[in-house]
């Protein structure tokens, strides 16, 4: 049976968040073994982030957690596909609903998508 | 203003292939420098295959050319979403639709999705 190949990328493995009833792809993020084994423990998304070098739970500071619908691994074993319901509308910290914001147009990076909250007022310190 | 961080990555940026009618996620592949910009001058996804180490127009062997749409960047630059018309309907080299064609049920990756060819027929010796 296949299962999950950590070792391809070093310990991690990239992850695809889509929205489970639109489908729109909200962001990409990386597991190791143990944001894996967190992220079934809670039904919730957890991630290794890479700059702060820590176990994660996307929405611990924000409250905008990723609630698991399904679970989907490639062909080779070495990519996640989480379909989730995303807590609070939106999955990005600055706001956008989707990290991806940025539309290539003509050589630039035009900003698009919906802005749905004020990070200042989410991530107060 | 944003630019694609190819040094993050080692030289490797993850690319998430979206079907751009359905909206179903494809594959998840990663482009170099250099596979980014023969995607741009062709309009077609190109990878760096990682373990063949080279660079790779998807469809090339198959006819199965994804013919890009929409290209977007996320917040941090270090991951792209390109939104395709996938030739011939399917993205695996195992003939389904998607990649990511194991569901996680129960503690096991249960077979699931379309099989759209037979790959016996479409990568003849």
């Amino acid at each position: 049976m296949i299962t999950i190949d950590f070792k391809k990328g070093g310990g991690l493995i990239p992850v695809i968040i889509q929205d489970g009833t639109t489908k729109e792809v909200l962001m990409l993020g990386y597991m190791n073994r143990e944001s894996w084994e967190k992220t079934l423990e809670l039904k919730k998304a957890a991630f290794w982030s890479r700059s702060r070098r820590k176990l994660w739970v996307k929405g611990e500071t924000s409250g905008h957690f990723q609630i698991i619908r399904e679970i989907y691994l490639d062909c080779d074993g070495d990519a996640l596909l989480l379909q989730v319901e995303q807590v609070g509308g939106a999955a990005c910290h600055t706001g956008f609903r989707s990290c991806f914001h940025h539309r290539y147009e003509k050589g630039t990076w035009a900003p698009t998508g919906e802005k749905v909250f004020d990070p200042k007022e989410v991530y107060r310190p």
